[in-house]
């Protein structure tokens, strides 16, 4: 029976690249459906995503992908099928209510197999779309402490992707290196502008003519990780901090949202601290 | 000597161009620098511009090509240099003064070969920068006197691309005819709403809350060839239709010099009456 | 006890209007917290909104500002409190969804009566919200026939505001008629483009570079009414129409609730076929 | 004889400024062509501008209004008039051909006094448009003593405002103070990110899917002035640093005589380290 697969490689450039594989895919006889190339010259780096379709073995076609790419290749050829999220989020509602809202619609192409809050704010919100709630407080405990809590939470289920819609605690490394490159946030501002709290007050104090999201994976270095999608909304001397924030939620979500279809639909490589997105 | 050349291909679609195609150039020791392909489903046609670069013959690598792909393909082996380009315009002098600055720059990777004008308002701008000024008026001349006029002044240049930048003449069938694919139109709206003319007028009627414009190809379809870039701001109630112009003039000149910037680079295919542009 | 009004005054344009107006709040010992006031040139046409405090008797305000204006005045004293909505859907669940989100959070502003759709592909969705959702099928029925149907139940809730969010179906005069300028609409293009039936196919057909969303009050010209808030979103030639489709509603979702808000806020001002929006 | 002046006032807010404002407008008989006001509720500030028609003497107008406001208004009657600006600038031409173009075109409202740079590769560009060029090499000399030769250069001059069009020093207090809320830059980064040298590259490393544009007023605090326009444009990884740069451009100049626009048409308030913009 003919499938259908996300090929993506990336490794370091060489010539013949293009060439090599594509003889690959045209030697078992494989339509190409859709194919999209990027080489990073700073770092000499090659990056492929191409969708194939025909009779194909995922297991034969990765090793035979490897057998002519270089030997420190990342090779992924990947079955389209709902890929599986957990969401962290805290007491604001927008951001999850659109993952929430899609996910109810079949548009996600995901299921979400719990939330977890660190506030019992949401729960009602959650429930009305029958999504597993899990009300962990921080209160009285320290970082690891509630992390631990939570993780122990998160280890019951499997899952490719967490997403912090609106999670309001800063992790601790030992989180972030127990799902790395897993975890997509969305910050309240066009990074590198506003790192930290209350970016839509230290927005409003600038006196900025524009405002901004920014989603991105989460590394150790707070609001440093590399950046997935940004948009942004203009406001003026009208705007106090709080209707910045109001105007704000709009793109916060926005953003979210695109950045989670990006990663759920493979489109995603993390290059250093960068990304390129076919 | 090591060269560079960009080559667009682009054919009804066939199972292993891609494989065909960087066959030849790995067959050679070409170096793809860059490389983007997209075929268009509902067509059916296959698109491909790639950046080699290497020891080769452009016919021969030409003659090569074309022995590998469809026998509809259009193959072009272009090695990058200056183009020329005519400017025809009337009175306004935003976008011309646009590219007038950027060609004094020596960043428009183009010469220009002269301007042309129904009006002789844009004279002293144009000899500000030393570039030849031609002067036809349309007054007590019907629209085909005035354009045999106008052709028998182009006629003295070679030029690869002609550039309306704020034209505000219709031009003839035989006209557009004569520069097939070769005429680049500045139209001040975001087509299609408001063809015609004085579409800020319309705007404003309409009491729209975005303005933009549209750089495309010209045909005998007014307002409707083939769409390369487009661009928006927004306006409000306090813009009466003077205000919106006058907004308008900054985005229709850049719109005007990023579709002219990719037309001079080679990245646009024209598909039918779209574009694909890489 | 103190207490808080929105004024919304328009007139035809006259000399001291801003002192005779402000000399009323002032009489009275009324802060002004807010004020905006526009002049239509076109049309002599003046609008003032502003947000007063202090102690007054609404009835009292307005008849005392009726007295120092132009005769033609419509003149509105709103105490800030939520308004009722209707919403009309089909089968989409994006602009819906993002209002019900909203609305259970407690940030709309306004208590949704009902929801009213011609499927019921929508109502799960409602019902989690806890809203009376209500299924008028067209099926076998003239459009009078199911718009009779539609307005008896409409007929039974009180409300300010109808939100067509997404709703399929062309309204008849008698209708529009019945809720003139109470009916706020989302299209799914940048109006005056792509008027009619599906306008993303007809965005792909033309090959756009950019999308849009338009929402509007309801008149008798089908796509034709006053326009509250535009967004717009750029595309390329790699989007299909199903997928310009896909990402429109996300511009669609948030113009729509942002022109709900601005009607819900008392900051639209209908002007003709146009508005004016503080 | 009739005429027209832009009245700006700035002042502590306080009850019924608008009403004793427009009663001196109302008691002369003049009309109001224009009106908008602000106040800044975190600082208590009351700013209003308002463009008014009649028969008026402008300094009793200006006395007269002073006898109705708080001790320290700052307050500005304007008669509308081509100010004077002088122009900064190093190698780069986009930000100032914008404006050379528009100044000889009658756009800009305003007359170039002259334009000053510490390299002569703008020489050839300015001598064009016949406009006074000062070539003040800082080869070899303390910033101190650099800008003593180009103040002396200045002050040989009248001017309203000094626009640094790409102006690539960095100025002393001493010199930021002699011409205060006079000097206008533009900045290559959406600010605050990406403060200081080669905003672009920075933008580049960090892997921003947006870059932009900021026109400020230029204070003591590098990149830190208040802000009077900002704008955005989408980047992707295909962009190497120096593509960011020439994509920027655009926006710089746009920002910039976007910025310059609204400062010569007195629309600007310095509110702090923010601005109200009317």
């Amino acid at each position: 029976m003919e499938k259908r697969a996300r090929v993506l490689i990336d490794c370091e450039d060489a010539k013949g690249l293009v060439y090599q594989i594509s003889k690959v895919f045209y030697d078992r006889g494989l339509n190409i459906d859709n194919n999209r190339e990027f080489v990073d010259k700073e770092y000499k780096r090659f990056f492929m995503r191409t969708v194939v379709s025909g009779h194909f073995d995922v297991e034969e076609l990765h090793d035979e992908l490897a057998s002519v790419v270089p030997a420190d290749a990342r090779i992924r050829v990947i079955e389209p099928s709902d890929k599986k999220i957990i969401l962290l989020a805290t007491k604001e509602s927008h951001a999850l209510g659109d993952i929430l809202v899609r996910h109810a619609d079949g548009e996600l192409d995901a299921t979400i197999e719990c939330v977890i809050a660190n506030h019992n704010t949401l729960e009602t919100l959650v429930k009305r779309f029958d999504i597993p709630f899990f009300y962990i407080s921080a209160e009285g405990l320290s970082r690891e402490e509630h992390e631990s809590k939570v993780m122990a939470c998160i280890d019951q289920f499997k899952f490719d992707y967490m997403v912090l819609a609106k999670y309001m605690r800063i992790l601790t490394p030992a989180f972030v290196e127990a799902y790395e490159k897993k975890i997509v946030n969305i910050h309240h501002s066009f990074l590198p502008a506003f790192i930290g709290a209350n970016p839509y007050k230290q927005a409003y104090e600038r006196g900025v003519k524009i405002i901004g999201a920014t989603a991105h994976f989460v590394t150790n270095d707070l609001d440093e990780g590399p950046i997935i999608a940004q948009d942004v909304i203009p406001v003026n001397h009208r705007f106090e901090w709080k209707d910045m924030q109001k105007a704000g939620r709009d793109v916060e979500k926005i953003v979210l949202s695109r950045a989670l279809a990006l990663v759920l639909h493979d489109r995603v490589f993390v290059n250093g601290n960068k990304t390129v997105i076919f």
